[in-house]
């Protein structure tokens, strides 16, 4: 793969994680959704931080504790370690994509 | 700014860098271009890797010792440390904008 918006199966039933680079303190991946979402109530409370692109689709991230946000191509945020999030929809029948770095 | 598409000026009399994320050993930046291209024979030679991506519009990377690579929205390359290259062309009257992530 060399394009993002590349390599993308045809059938997607689960979400497609992809790694572009991986190296001691740093993750970039590419992530395809299609109606995708976190199991209900299934929070992610990562390590590390996360600073995370939607590049094409549409996405509403959850947290726990303020108001949820929606995500359209371009929109960036940062997830900083710990901090409880969950995607809360992607839009369906079509795929939404995200870069992902991981630090 | 918020979106990676946003908060470009009219006017772009120079390449239009902004840091997103910054700190050790990782730096993120948008990089709008308009047209802009690399000094002739003047090359970026970084002490740090260069994973890049383009998002919007269209540019060529040229090399001193191999052939250039022209990307569309969605690709992506690694320019490693001191792998000398330039941007020979971006697309006239539009914006090109990259994402770039050094490290």
């Amino acid at each position: 793969m060399n394009n993002l918006f590349g390599d993308i199966p045809a059938s997607l039933p689960e979400e497609l994680f992809s790694v572009l680079v991986e190296q001691e303190g740093l993750k970039i991946e590419r992530i395809v959704s299609r109606g995708h979402c976190s199991p209900a109530d299934e929070w992610y409370d990562q390590d590390t931080h996360e600073w995370v692109a939607l590049l094409k689709g549409k996405a509403v991230i959850a947290y726990p504790d303020k108001p949820s946000v929606t995500l359209v191509p371009g929109d960036y945020l940062l997830l900083t370690a710990h901090e409880r999030h969950r995607v809360d929809w992607t839009i369906p029948d079509e795929d939404t994509v995200w870069l992902a770095i991981h630090y």
